[in-house]
């Protein structure tokens, strides 16, 4: 797979991965009013970055798309479900998600909150796809850790809204919620190949691409705008949520995140996963910017 | 394990279950105040029939209940995350649940969400102690279609209010919200013993069980009160929700719920779970009455 420079006008996966990607989304026997709604936040598009990171990072290593497509379905499956419960009103009550309503804008908020669960435990499903009986086992094991490790985050971003946890926390709380799936991104191509011994260095890796990602978001939700957004920006501070903004500067939280970043790419050098190492420096760029 | 005659107030599951329990619920290094919201709606009680249900098989099937806990932790976990979800405003809007309040209503909509979320995770974590790995794989597969099936169960169940579907969709919705728990309870143990044949027929049972459950239920619904339920009675007519007695008759329904039962009883007999089908039994008693 390629990962071209021009990251706004690519696709970073191949073609095919959106109708597999649907496929995974609905399960079997689903009536079509249930599809709809199961689709809906998929089809709002999405960059699909984390699937991007499976197949990078699977070529790397050797292994061809087809193989690591399940992978990258349930990282894609398992985000977009918990953004749907991230918008909803009890949550961070957000009406606009990549541009379009929010799931539960359309559909209410009691059809959005199964459609999410629906769609986690379409993620788990789609690993079955994965035929040797060993890799599957392991992936398992790592995606419902990866996913409980979601949770927490989320759960932790909750209960500091208009709290004081120590920076130390918030970054604790970015690991989890935000790089828990990167690290599975990381992590499960190499268990796919067999080198199981890295898992828990990649996934420390992810953790860290997390925290950079999400300072960036930050910045991004102080100087957006909806229109560069997909969502309404200022949310974090009305939602007296706890970010590394008030501990630090804008400057200084750019420049923290930017050693998250700088230290993921290197781990990812050194362990051989230099094509990704390179596509997460281009990315870098609009992750920063925009 | 004995299950008892008296089913009032006896334990169904092994004494050590309980903490079992609580371990599977609780991620690692999770504080404090997020194990005090993941164990609120387990600590509610509740009679731990799903597991139940799953020792019981395993026995009639010569496994220990150490080979299965994991199963029958599993099962509770999805089931009570299920239920938080459920009770939200707006889902079934159920202040109560176990003579306790609800989840949302000590931690709001928001946390019992989240909470929900991670149990739902916890509960595919535990099956990852399941030692034998072409076992787990397999158990794996068939619990991520089962938490699929519930919660499409769900989804239909909220997309029929107020709605007029015919009394095979509604029978679907049970089979699915309420059976699907049900076919994993039995199946999962088979599965365990390395008898994978049976797994569809035992789904099929489970369907069957669940159906005639979620009768009885709407039964109690109409005749129970809030002490006898522990929630709060007469909600299927206040949210408009298609229940089978939109069709029949409150004695048509019984019958038609006892047809359903024998029939999950005597498969479990062909199948030679003779244990459980008598357990069922004794149980069908208090499931009737209630």
């Amino acid at each position: 797979m390629k990962t071209p420079d021009n990251i706004e006008n690519v696709h970073w996966v191949p073609e095919w991965f959106e109708s597999y990607l649907f496929h995974a989304a609905i399960p079997q026997n689903a009536p079509e009013w249930m599809k709809e709604m199961l689709t809906y936040t998929l089809s709002a598009g999405g960059k699909r970055f984390r699937p991007a990171l499976v197949f990078s990072v699977a070529d790397d290593l050797g292994l061809d798309d087809e193989q690591v497509k399940p992978i990258a379905a349930a990282v894609e499956l398992l985000h977009s479900a918990s953004l749907i419960h991230d918008d909803l009103p009890s949550i961070d009550n957000d009406d606009y998600r990549r541009g379009k309503l929010a799931c539960h804008k359309v559909y209410g908020e009691g059809r959005a909150i199964v459609t999410a669960d629906i769609l986690f435990f379409q993620a788990f499903s789609v690993i079955s796809e994965i035929e040797d009986v060993r890799t599957k086992a392991n992936l398992y094991t790592m995606f419902s850790k990866t996913a409980t490790q979601l949770g927490m985050g989320e759960l932790a971003d909750i209960e500091y809204e208009g709290k004081h946890p120590t920076l130390e926390s918030i970054l604790e709380m970015y690991r989890m919620k935000t790089g828990a799936i990167f690290g599975f991104c990381f992590g499960a191509p190499f268990a796919a190949a067999q080198k199981e011994n890295v898992v828990e260095e990649t996934t420390d890796l992810g953790g860290r691409l997390g925290i950079a990602y999400q300072i960036y978001d930050d910045i991004k939700d102080v100087l957006g705008t909806k229109e560069t957004l997909g969502k309404t920006p200022g949310k974090d501070l009305s939602h007296e949520k706890s970010t590394v903004l008030k501990y630090v500067s804008i400057p200084d939280a750019k420049k923290m995140a930017d050693e998250f970043l700088e230290f993921a790419i290197s781990g990812l050098e050194a362990l051989g996963a230099c094509q990704t190492a390179n596509f997460l420096k281009r990315v870098s760029r609009t992750l920063k910017m925009k």
